[in-house]
């Protein structure tokens, strides 16, 4: 049931990441790699990442039983179309994209007869990228969420397995339905996020300097996800255009109804609305999606690090 | 040089981890302490807050050396006024509220003549609150701000040795400039969290049960700062009104801009503000303010105890 042979196109967190997670499972597939940058390749050589790092996708994705696009989405359909020809009949074709319908309508088209193409995201990440930033815990207890859009069941079966080996959990979704509660819970916080350290950063009245120094008392933690992939990012906001901009619209009121509580000294409003978000965080708690240690436990960690004070 | 009698007034999280800084600092001030409410004062009896757990202000505030205003910041002006009678004279009253120009007009003109009033902000709290919610190392390499405000220099430079015996580095500034940084480290942040679980939270077309599910793709990190305590926050917008909506306006600007980017399809926008904005994780991390450990470090951490997957 599992893949004998599996290819790598794109060697970033997600993919490193996902050949150290089989490793961890015991799969013994035989794993190839792509990058376009030759020095993603070397690095990836260097550190043992995939069996064989090759110099062509299309050598690369030759008698796989499962090909993972895990470029930035803007990307899909280009490599896609490039491998399309060297397709083994009967592999299946997965992508780990942040956005589905837009991954979809780019890659669909260049799947061959007999090809099927089960797309999938698996919903995690850190901040850091590229080929060492990857490992194989990455993926536990996260969700992957799987698309089918018409593959047939027995792919789309055996791909959910094959991430559930990883260590995720699985769920499937409708194409649209995916890239709105993508919006909500990833697209439009980290646009949020960027803005926020963005405004910070262009203020001339406060200096950088006074916002790194003081920033843990609250900005720090926006700017961990703002440091994130701009390729990756660029590239979700351009291909889910439709759902980010209805996210960010419901935020701007939500924005501007607080805002205009602070002008007119409307405490209970504050108060109310203050008071209704701590439950969403006690539900990812109990969730276990997220630490309840205070500061995500990041306290203890650096108690031994600086201690300049 | 250090202070014999210090009267912690309120005890939540920010009072109750200076009294266990104290102890670790081998300070050995007698400790009073008062909170309004009786399961407070009762908590603070049953873990050991404080030497002397007293049942009113006053008695707190007797022969006391040092008098920490730790209230919301929308009471400060009424516990000032009750406790001004009792108050030692040559005595030091300080507060920990994160604005410091309402504290100011509201604390000042309560202090009688002979004591002095050195406002500060300890720059550091975490998403819990309450008594027990306090630690010895909360301070640790933050900032305390210190806003001298016509004090005589003898009692803001022994404010100053205090805190940083506490673990804090200080700093003075000036009223305006410290609203206005912390509207942009602080305030706004939060506003904006708060703002993002609100629209998460109040989406019909996403589940509460997926916003929780999936909150590992960015969302959970707002989830975080969206969890503090209401009141003070009620309180933090109520009082510092200018800077907060002068930042505010600021950050609709920025993501008016990059909602256009979006709309318009202008990548090139997009991933030059992507990129620009990962220097300042950069400066933070480095500054010690921050741990470069993927996802906080939480990671690891998370291996234990969940493993669902």
């Amino acid at each position: 049931m599992t893949y004998r042979r599996v290819a790598l196109i794109g060697l970033g967190l997600i993919a490193s990441s996902m050949f150290w997670a089989m490793r961890r499972a015991g799969m013994d597939a035989h794993v190839t790699g792509y990058a376009r940058s030759e020095e993603t390749r070397e690095t990836a050589r260097r550190i043992g990442l995939c069996d064989t790092v090759c110099d062509s996708a299309e050598e690369a994705v030759k008698d796989a039983d499962l090909v993972v696009l895990a470029v930035p989405v803007g990307a899909m359909g280009r490599v896609a179309e490039a491998i399309a020809p060297y397709l083994k009949p009967g592999c299946t074709v997965t992508d780990v994209g942040s956005v589905k319908k837009a991954v979809i309508e780019a890659v669909g088209p260049h799947i061959p007869e007999g090809v099927d193409f089960v797309p999938a995201h698996p919903m995690a990440g850190t901040e850091h990228s590229g080929p060492e930033s990857g490992f194989a815990s990455l993926f536990d207890n996260r969700w992957c969420l799987i698309v089918p859009d018409g593959a047939r069941e027995e792919a789309t079966d055996r791909l959910e397995a094959y991430w559930r080996a990883l260590g995720a959990n699985t769920q499937r979704m409708e194409v649209e339905h995916h890239d709105l509660v993508c919006a909500v819970v990833s697209h439009v916080p980290h646009l949020i996020a960027y803005t926020m350290v963005g405004v910070a950063d262009d203020l001339r009245r406060v200096s950088d300097q006074e916002v790194i120094k003081f920033s843990a008392a609250g900005f720090r933690d926006f700017t961990r996800i703002a440091a994130s992939d701009p390729t990756m990012w660029r590239d979700v906001f351009l291909t889910n255009k439709e759902a980010s901009l209805e996210i960010l619209g419901r935020f701007t009121e939500e924005l501007f109804a607080l805002q205009r509580a602070i002008r007119t000294g409307d405490g209970d409003t504050l108060f109310d609305y203050f008071t209704h978000t701590r439950a969403i965080r006690r539900g990812i708690v109990q969730a276990g999606q997220d630490t309840d240690a205070p500061d995500f436990g990041r306290i203890r960690k650096e108690q031994g690090g600086s201690g300049q004070g």
